[in-house]
């Protein structure tokens, strides 16, 4: 199903009135402020965060998964989903594979398909967390990390054929993550765990072509429950240090413990160039891997104010792969994926609020409560016109949910695939 | 010091064109969704936060506490600070004491000050989390559970005299918040402690007036740090029915595990009746008692949201005692409690925007996606023109804390009452 | 494969002169303190958890699972796995069934095989947070607690035929644990939940038999992310009280927020006479279901000593249903599980040695420093001789980790069933 | 007061003998396991942990403080007091002493007191989390990290202060704790945080005498409770490398989040050869500085272990500074320092009975049950008659706490100091 772009602009007419008074309104505020309107629309217009390809189907649990129907069965009815959401949306641009799961048959036709949805190839993603029928290793016991040569050596392979993978679709960055770790005292030595993970990471990085970047992503538990042997940012920024100037970390919101202060983690690793991907999703536990913005959209926000800021201040830090990691267990997949994107365009709208020099100013005059006044003010403001604004001016859908809804994509989807169709994924 | 009226209503002229614009735009987008703003407003005008006599000056950790200039050394003076706040706000119209801190030298001159800012005495709070100088038996061991039978006593006594000062002022509940609990394993008897416990709070309600209500407060660590006799909900409910009709629990924000579900709590309690008071702070980490709304904002909300479907749908339940208790380590008190009166407001306003019918029929539909979105609309809306509208037709600040720095509070009781004046409390 | 008990015993007397040293040691050692070694002994010998018929294959996380060699494909094979364990062990005598995963086809070929192993059928337990093939209505937005009736209904339904399905095998209990909950905010309205559950537990129990109990479960989180419909024991012990006198709620360790106080909460309810049913399993992060003991062994001493106290001083408790829910990821299922009982059977001797005498006095002087030398001194004594005593008297083996290696039954149960076979369950 | 060492001696003689019989049995244990029994109690003896200063008195939280009598009221009686616990222990070897509280008015009197009793001058440790008398900088808001220039050059100066106090005394190393942070979103510029604080250290580190170390702490929260400068390893690590190669991180056990995993990050800091200091306490919820091995004794010991391997594999990193960090909010201070003494010693013990060679190999055969039964099996031994035979030997006290009530200390220091003098410190 790919969705006819007029019949958006139909949809957008109805709202369009209401949609430019409202518009009409903040931007008046803003001006008030010194703050150009057309100038935050025009980078939320640019903003594109990518899709990965494992979740576009129904998520699930070790409790089990309730199946959704329509869902995309191949990597191309995988593209052709992230077409509507960007047809829809224009934020979702970018499509991260996950190898094996997502090996194209046909390179040429992949390509051709994802550029008709202006959709590129963002970080391709390796799998040594499961173990295929033909592997010769397993990687119950750890895969780069592990304390047999062999299974590190599959791992290093498999990585490099991902890489290569890559290369051909146009990709130019590989994130690796790793379930590796233990689920008992005792079980790994932890020295030897994490100098096999740098060296076989570094044997990766042999491998990466020069205009390529690499992320490592880090995690403190599950599906390993006593330790993981990339547990922090620390760990992380460490094992990227020692590969390379083009060896970077990778940031998923939930993979962090209870209370952790993320935004800082993001500042500190923007201040020291090492920034390279970011993953969104929400959380009120651990991992949940919930829709953006649905628990904790405040923190979001600081989190965005961090990265609006080291856009701004810190060039040595490269351009940020942006991708939602999310699980999708209980709603539409596409919906869910609509509501994260609004989420972070809202959240990004809000940071592109802030007025950076008086906050420097309160700072340095260490008045805490003027401070608080400005971030708060940014994100009490509604930024959601700007936002519907930047779709319009992309011919994309002021209200990209409901247009969803109106065209019965799910329904059509479920037509073309059937109710059974499954995804591959987790 | 006393704020004159029409200094307050001069302020607001400057800012009356700007803030009515703003209130057009939001009323005619309500109206879109048929929603009254005059009747949000004429809600928000009525809505009263008590403040605590222990919070007006510097608040401290363990490891120290930097004093602030011009804080209140009297019972007076503190109802003078809470003067201010309400002149400026509208919303602070009660104290809530502390005793022994707070013991009235004057009673009829305390309730005329108080009655000349429209303050009334809400709940009165008990202290047996510390010894004081001419006390037979020490708390250090514990007060309502203590071990030993006179240690119980005294800390009884102290409840009902404080039920006694509370009734010379007109207050109508009395709040018991316990420091008990073991610092080791072993230390307590869970059994007894709690046993004893209940004995002791059945004694203080067998002297509590026909008209009051007790609420008992929850906590599961601080001080003591391995266990507290109240540690959640559920013992708090447990015992409140242990004493009777008139016995509630009291939910104080900051006292939960990390990633509690307080909004669920909230629910549970209205759902059986037993909410009693609530208690305003925001944390990230602890009991940080930080400005209400600073950290998680939408979780005030969410909790807010279960507040009003409460406060509307549950006739079982009493209206609820409001207090604000937070520390103020770094901010002036003041300043701070503006900004968590301004939070409390905003939280209030969102949720009375949820439509609450809509909502009902998406859960009836099982339509997630459609539930987020009608809690995300109400939480994205920029209320701030309601409340400020709230204010100014109350004749309060539209812009309170602008207000407070424009007509230099701070500076004319520093000027009053000294740099080095220091007021009771934590 | 079948033990044969001969092996055991010829097992045992390798190691039962050095055994013999050490128990002598400790029975002096114990003897001092006028603690007879023999009193533990014996009720160590009788003390008897179940193991639950889903956890005998490999467990997995949402992440993948590593299947394991010689998983018992059938009922009748997890019958003879918790022979094994049976036989060698001497606490497993009871097994768990789940419905529909172990619905028998031939009742009395099963009763017969169990009681050839000295093995009875304790709680059964019901499962409604997966679909069934068959089913008219989905648990996907909930079971007992659902919005709509029907689902609802086939829920209860469901329970009533597990209670049906145990009546026929000597089971005199249900276990009902609730999925249900919401993954975001809105889609659940907290008391309609609430009161829906209620109402579907009090149709369970008026199917109940005279003598049968229902024991109820609570959880926080997973696999619903946001909340769940029983989330805490006080939410469980309202639910239990609502139903009568032969509900009670059931302690999951794993099922806590972080940093809570479990051992509190077993006294607590120990107290009101409501503590039914006890899953042991151990973890560091959330539901990790790990080994028993394997990460926070003092913890489940210090519940055990609370178990200990409530069973002498606790008339108004029934005699508790113990249960293992761990889940086998990485380890042998049957070597996980005989790790498990030694860590509870140490817990428990350590919890026999504490001087419930001399603890009271310490509390009742205050003596903190003593009450926790008294904990600490039982819990550091090495233990082990006793344990292993207790099952050399019932002619199980001393070490039975040693033995189960000894006697290759691994190795046998995969030349019988195939490296493929694969056990139902999570 | 000073204890008389022929009093130790004839207390032991009373327990001598029974003592005699339990290292007996254990020591034959070790034997069958090619364990050399005296080479542990040879290790244990020399192990020497300090004493910090401020720990000699009640501890207290923000709701108060319960004194105790005989609190030491000069630097004088603190190494009287430290004395007392060295003489009973033969462990407490070391003082580390806190300015601006502890500046001695008498260097060789100090010193000459000292030797007296065994004891050196471990880390000295500085302090810019309290405003002096005197001072013309606030640090209110930060020190080291403090926007303004004038108030990190005063806590650079009392750094370099510092030093030129622990020279005199023979201190070797300063250990630098920040509590600068922000307690609310905005008030910080993380990066300016970070490299003002870089900057501080960096010209500390320039006044650090050629055979010194400077430890850098680190603590994610309290008592900033939205974010501390240096929040974590990751960072404190950043800040040492910054420094140079005398600049070592210093790892307080109670300065972590929920759940993380400690033993992973010493295990970390070894391997790189950064660890240069160890804070010792335990703690249920956050930094409760209780009694060492009150609440995860396991715990202890798997970070032990870890110890123990790295001491043994990690020439790369320096020998370390031990000193326990706890608070005596309840306890007599001198009997909760004995107590910690001995559960750091138990645990030293236990990770020493460890078989590392036969631990690899079960790592290497990737037998994490074997593993487990290796570490479990050093963890359940008691190992308390290694530990009483260590100081045995040196004279000390068999039962240090017995001993100390005994010889009626606490009331002789009451006798000696009244009931009312007071420690400086928190």
């Amino acid at each position: 199903m790919k969705i006819d772009k007029n019949k958006i602009i139909d949809l957008n007419k109805d709202i369009e009135t209401k949609h430019l008074i409202q518009l009409d309104s903040i931007a008046n505020q803003l001006q008030h402020k010194d703050i150009d309107g057309q100038d935050i629309i025009k980078k939320l217009k640019i903003f594109q965060v990518a899709i990965p390809s494992w979740a576009l189907g129904a998520g699930g649990t070790r409790f089990g998964r309730f199946s959704f129907g329509g869902e995309p069965a191949s990597l191309e009815q995988k593209i052709d989903d992230i077409g509507i959401i960007n047809t829809l949306t224009n934020t979702a641009g970018a499509v991260s594979l996950h190898i094996p799961w997502d090996i194209p048959k046909d390179y040429n036709g992949i390509k051709e398909k994802a550029a008709s949805y202006n959709i590129v190839f963002d970080a391709v993603n390796s799998n040594t967390f499961q173990d295929q029928p033909d592997a010769n290793e397993s990687y119950k016991f750890g895969s780069l990390s592990n304390i047999n040569k062999a299974g590190r050596e599959q791992a290093i392979q498999h990585n490099i054929e991902v890489i290569n993978i890559g290369k051909k679709l146009g990709s130019k960055s590989i994130t690796v993550w790793l379930a590796d770790g233990a689920n008992f005292p005792g079980q790994n030595n932890f020295q030897k765990a994490l100098k096999n993970t740098q060296d076989s990471l570094q044997q990766i990085y042999q491998s990466l072509p020069n205009d390529w970047k690499m992320f490592i992503e880090y995690k403190p538990y599950e599906p390993n429950f006593y330790s993981t042997v990339i547990q922090d940012w620390g760990t992380a920024l460490m094992l990227a240090e020692s590969c390379g100037d083009r060896a970077y970390t990778l940031v998923d919101l939930g993979h962090h413990l209870p209370n952790t202060n993320i935004e800082q983690i993001v500042a500190t690793l923007l201040y020291k160039g090492k920034l390279g991907g970011f993953h969104f999703n929400d959380s009120k536990y651990g991992d949940d891997d919930l829709t953006v913005g649905s628990i904790k959209p405040y923190t979001l926000f600081l989190i965005f104010n961090e990265l609006v800021y080291g856009m701004e201040n810190n060039p040595q830090n490269p351009d940020l792969a942006w991708m939602i990691d999310a699980s999708h267990n209980a709603k539409d997949p596409l919906e869910d994926l609509i509501q994260s994107l609004e989420a972070i365009l809202i959240a990004y709208a809000q940071a592109l609020l802030v007025d950076q020099n008086k906050l420097r100013e309160a700072q340095e005059a260490q008045d805490i409560v003027t401070c608080q006044e400005i971030l708060q003010d940014a994100y009490r403001t509604d930024v959601r016109p700007l936002v519907r604004e930047s779709r319009l001016q992309a011919y994309a859908a002021i209200d990209p949910l409901a247009t969803y809804r109106a065209l019965n994509v799910r329904k059509n989807l479920i037509k073309e695939r059937g109710k059974k169709s499954t995804a591959t994924g987790l």
